[in-house]
């Protein structure tokens, strides 16, 4: 009995010891085995290890406590694709066709005819009135709730035209291998995106395990009402906040309150939050991704009008920060690929 | 060697097995001890535990998983003192003090001169337009990083009247065991209070254990400005959000994006907080801090200024809430009582 019991615990002291080992020295438990296999062995890959090394590394100078390791992701076009349109403009074009059986009037009514009638080109150049009465009935008007489920339903089924697989589908393997390797590493994850929060959470968690809570985006209002003895969350038809450009470290500070040591973006749009995640002391990572693959995703930088990489590329040259080439750099795209 | 190195390794197993245990499984860790020693074994005790245990069991058809397990906080009267007036109010009376040699003209403007003056009676009948000027002039036109020093500053030495003891001396130790012992059990645990979010974050993390990015409150708008080549957000006199009342729930779901299963407050203001938890489906928990004690701590409910619970006292017997009484539940308030 005494044997058996001493075996017992020995078994379960090693299994527990690996176990473990595994949640409190997560870096260590990935020695040998490769992290980020998605990512050629280029400099930006060379440059994430390193840094990560730094901070987490108790003998190092540029140890960062757990609580401090802070990484904000800005969504389209860094953790997923953004062309030929927004995914999420995507879901509100997709939103007036199944709505628009209700809205006989929209029939003579740009934007919303010029959607039914699939002249995209018309759509976009009514410029960013159109796209935002657009948004609007598309994203208002009803509670949360349903908004929240009118998302799932869509993110569901819906598939992006050029590969013909859901949209979830198109997110970035190199990039989930970054969270991942992050979360591992003791850092708290976070989207800090110009789309709209109430359109990201409801998959953010399953997709890129990241939770509702760590999603900072732009916002319509909400204001609280009684649906007879329920109380409601109505979405309002006024953007109260602008999670872009100058927005972004408002947005870091209202909901983290603590400043990243590591940031990701792919456009100018990024450009005010890698500048206040540098603008801290210490050892930090600033890094944009950089479409360059026309054959695999998109290429497009300066003169783009969706994910304008213009001040940014400048920035990156005169800073030092990381800029990931996605052709060279990553040796997979998307889950999809043969 | 080898006797020695298994030794070794029944040793740490041994070690490691109770580290292990206490991660994996916290409730049970507690099993034999009681995680909420200052409450008395009355009701609310009682209810507090059971739900812990239906939300927790995997076999209860109440169970909820950890990542839908969020409790949220008010704090001013439900985690720490609001009495004789709101903690944050004293920081800003303190800092008008300190800042008048730069003010000269406050000598003859009220509301700063009644509170050079010392005439707390005057400040407080000028109602809230004289308040909201104090707290503009000392909450906004600063950066976030020069604000936080201030209320690092002060909460570090600043005395409370009648206790002489620290402010953050002033919490409830019973609503900390609650706090430790919902997080022991898989909990997210966020503070969603009236007051300034500026003004909690600096403190809540060493104070309650709860990190800025689990803070919810009211905000002065803030913006990126360039100080020379440095980023900075600064603190503009513009109450963007008041997280009150009708707010509360609006603030959750900015934040949060879920909705509490269990959520705690002590006044009217926290109403609405309460009502969004409850209306959400399975089991909740809906706890009302009832101020009572006179001797130890204050006695206030409809009739005060501050803190004013009448509504809500109304809700929680119309709707089978906890009301916990101070008096009777609480065998110890403060951790500084003999």
């Amino acid at each position: 009995m005494k044997s058996h019991l001493k075996l017992k615990i020995k078994t379960n002291g090693l299994i527990v010891l690996c176990l473990f080992s595994a949640f409190l020295f997560p870096a260590a438990g990935l020695a040998g085995s490769d992290p980020l296999p998605s990512w050629n062995g280029g400099a930006a890959k060379q440059r994430i290890l390193g840094f990560v090394k730094n901070v987490t590394d108790k003998q190092s100078k540029s140890y960062v406590v757990p609580e401090e390791r802070i990484a904000t992701f800005d969504n389209d076009g860094t953790l997923w694709s953004e062309q030929p349109l927004y995914f999420q403009f995507a879901f509100a074009l997709d939103r007036v066709k199944e709505m628009a059986p209700e809205h006989p009037e929209w029939n003579a009514q740009p934007p919303f005819k010029t959607v039914l009638e699939g002249d995209m080109k018309s759509v976009l150049a009514g410029g960013e009135k159109g796209i935002f009465e657009i948004l609007t009935a598309t994203h208002t008007g009803m509670t949360t709730a349903e908004f929240d489920q009118q998302v799932k339903t869509w993110i569901a089924v819906a598939k992006h035209p050029r590969f013909n697989k859901l949209y979830t589908d198109c997110i970035f393997v190199p990039m989930l291998e970054l969270i991942n390797y992050l979360k591992a590493s003791g850092f708290k994850t976070w989207i800090v995106s110009g789309g709209s929060i109430g359109f990201m959470r409801p998959w953010t968690e399953d997709v890129y395990g990241i939770p509702p809570e760590q999603v900072v985006g732009s916002r319509f209002e909400t204001k609280l009402e009684m649906k007879g003895q329920t109380p409601v969350l109505m979405r309002q038809p006024k953007l109260e906040f602008i999670d872009d450009k100058e927005g972004k470290p408002v947005g870091i500070h209202q909901h983290i309150g603590r400043r990243p040591i590591a940031a990701f973006g792919n456009s100018d749009g990024d450009l005010q939050m890698l500048q206040w995640a540098a603008a801290g002391g210490g050892d930090r990572l600033m890094l944009y991704v950089h479409h360059t693959d026309e054959i695999r995703e998109w290429a497009y930088d300066r003169n783009s009008s969706i994910g304008r990489l213009d001040k940014g590329l400048d920035e990156s040259a005169a800073n030092g920060w990381v800029v990931v080439d996605m052709k060279k750099d990553w040796n997979r795209i998307y889950k999809f690929e043969p």
